[in-house]
């Protein structure tokens, strides 16, 4: 016997399709191994909606989107993604656009559309999350339904399942954590190749781990908002985006980053909520065999605890198949039995 | 409105007088936190037992455990352990006897004795649930109990509880970690201070580290038996702790210490389940900046996934109240409100 899970998937970029394609790939899985299966009836993109109560064909509708032809799809519609989630008969909304820092929309009013109707909501958009977490899950609470998070803080990496999991039981004293694999990757080259920061941006863009306008990561605004989240969920924090005391990267030189390593340490972007829950993001030195000097774009956080005391993860905190990995666990935590 | 939940605690050597502590410095925030009220309506020692449906109190009995006359109690008796799990009016048994890698016992007896007469089992030892891993899940499956072993791996560090609630929709491809301090701590002081197998022993043994027979630690008993449970668990093995390819590291002279250093290598003890699904246990040279490459007592894992690709956990393997924290994490996944 499985559990017919229909979901509608609002955002159909990188994420989205990300998704798609791992529910593909692990259909039976999740039938046999969680009596979980997995319908699609819904797929929105800002433009327009796909509904099918029956389920869309999703190797179909990825050829689509891959030739940006979605909108060819025969149930497409120009239907707005807070209409399309209130009229879909979806048990879940997996919610993935891109999000403004400032608003949190698109995200937030397709949460609290998806919440009204009475839809679980498991969600890879911080956006929201960092500006209305106590509204939202307090909503979540009162409706009977949940609100899952685990892809908006460290893409792919085990964090807040893997603390509500297995550190239940601790009280989450400090967090230490390298939440931005992009700023990481630009660290790295400096210190690893001795170039400027100016350069090693541009192998950045070169690779596309940079975005063109790269303001969000170099200037810390995007760790800063996943530590948000973190304090929120793991310290019962009410700091806001504007409590975190916040630096960048422009400012680091190669003759810092030189003067770092001959003392044995490497300059890296740490965010940080410390033992009184003061929030930061800023570059700090760390030793060389310190476990959160990690390279490349690598994620990780170092969590302090009252009885397990240190615990250290590691991860990929971006990518399609990796961050479809957080949301299939969401996913599956909500919907499998016991 | 809290649940009542009634525990019997099997073992009261190091472990279950870590259990006993911790289930008083939590009992207010599980009971905040997941509406759990823990009782200890039963304490077993390798000699006797004390029952009380009323609720032991733990100060109290913690006393007389420190002062070595726990048979004081008024409620002592001289009865077994497995006619006192039969007999005992509780809901969970947290079995943290010390185990025997041959037969399994006592804990095997306690465990299918307390599965017998339907109560949940949380263990810490590992000899019973490596020996009959199959026969335990099952047995607790029909039962519709559960069975729960994070504390038998790596102590407080997130193991099982992480990978079944954080990476549930991955497949595990293969997992190499560091299961055992103790020869962690020995191959640290040898890479560190030049020191030879034997003097490095002696260090441990004098902190405490080492047992006066190490035995198990240095001929790699200890880790193998921990990845015979790893490699049932999580993914799906039945093979058995004679499959494990084992070599331990009393063979290792400060020569070949020394010359993995010049090379950028340190030597690790390093338990791994390869792709094929084949077991070792064996000392492997560690590229330096490698995530292996931790110090000291500390326990790690990197495991290699489908979707998540890898994920790397660190923390502690041992100490009575970073196993607690297993211990309470496994209690509150079987008792608090989903």
């Amino acid at each position: 016997m499985t559990k017919d899970v229909r979901v509608i998937i609002v955002g159909f970029g990188a994420i989205g399709k990300g998704v798609a394609s791992a529910l593909l790939l692990k259909n039976e899985e999740l039938a046999r191994n969680y009596g979980i299966s997995v319908r699609v009836v819904g797929i929105c993109e800002y433009n327009g909606c796909i509904l099918n109560k029956e389920g869309i064909a999703l190797g179909e509708v990825l050829q689509l989107a891959s030739a940006g032809k979605l909108s060819e799809h025969p149930n497409w519609s120009t239907q707005k993604s807070t209409d399309a989630i209130r009229e879909a008969e979806a048990d879940a909304t997996i919610e993935v656009t891109p999000g403004n820092i400032q608003t949190g929309e698109p995200g937030l009013a397709n949460i609290l559309a998806a919440l009204d109707s009475g839809k679980h909501v498991i969600t890879s958009n911080k956006s929201p999350i960092a500006l209305r977490f106590w509204e939202l899950t307090k909503r979540a609470e009162e409706k009977n339904l949940q609100l899952k998070y685990e892809a908006t803080v460290c893409g792919g990496m085990p964090t807040f399942n893997m603390a509500k999991s297995a550190l239940q039981a601790n009280r989450i004293l400090s967090i230490r954590g390298i939440l931005n694999g992009t700023t990481n990757f630009i660290l790295t080259k400096m210190h690893e190749e001795n170039l400027s920061f100016a350069s090693a941006l541009q192998q950045a863009k070169e690779q596309s781990i940079a975005e063109p306008d790269p303001t969000y990561d170099v200037e810390a605004i995007d760790p800063a908002v996943k530590l948000v989240i973190l304090a929120s969920a793991l310290v019962n924090s009410k700091k806001t985006y504007a409590d975190v005391k916040r630096v960048g990267i422009t400012q680091i030189t190669p003759e810092a980053v030189a003067l770092a390593k001959e003392n044995g340490f490497r300059i890296k972007l740490i965010g940080e909520i410390d033992e009184n829950g003061n929030l930061s993001v800023a570059p700090r030195l760390i030793p060389h065999s310190h476990p959160l000097n990690v390279s490349g774009t690598l994620n990780a956080l170092m969590l302090k605890t009252d009885m397990a005391r240190e615990v250290f993860v590691m991860g990929r905190g971006a990518g399609p198949m990796e961050t479809s990995s957080s949301i299939l666990s969401d996913l599956v935590s909500i919907f499998a039995e016991k």
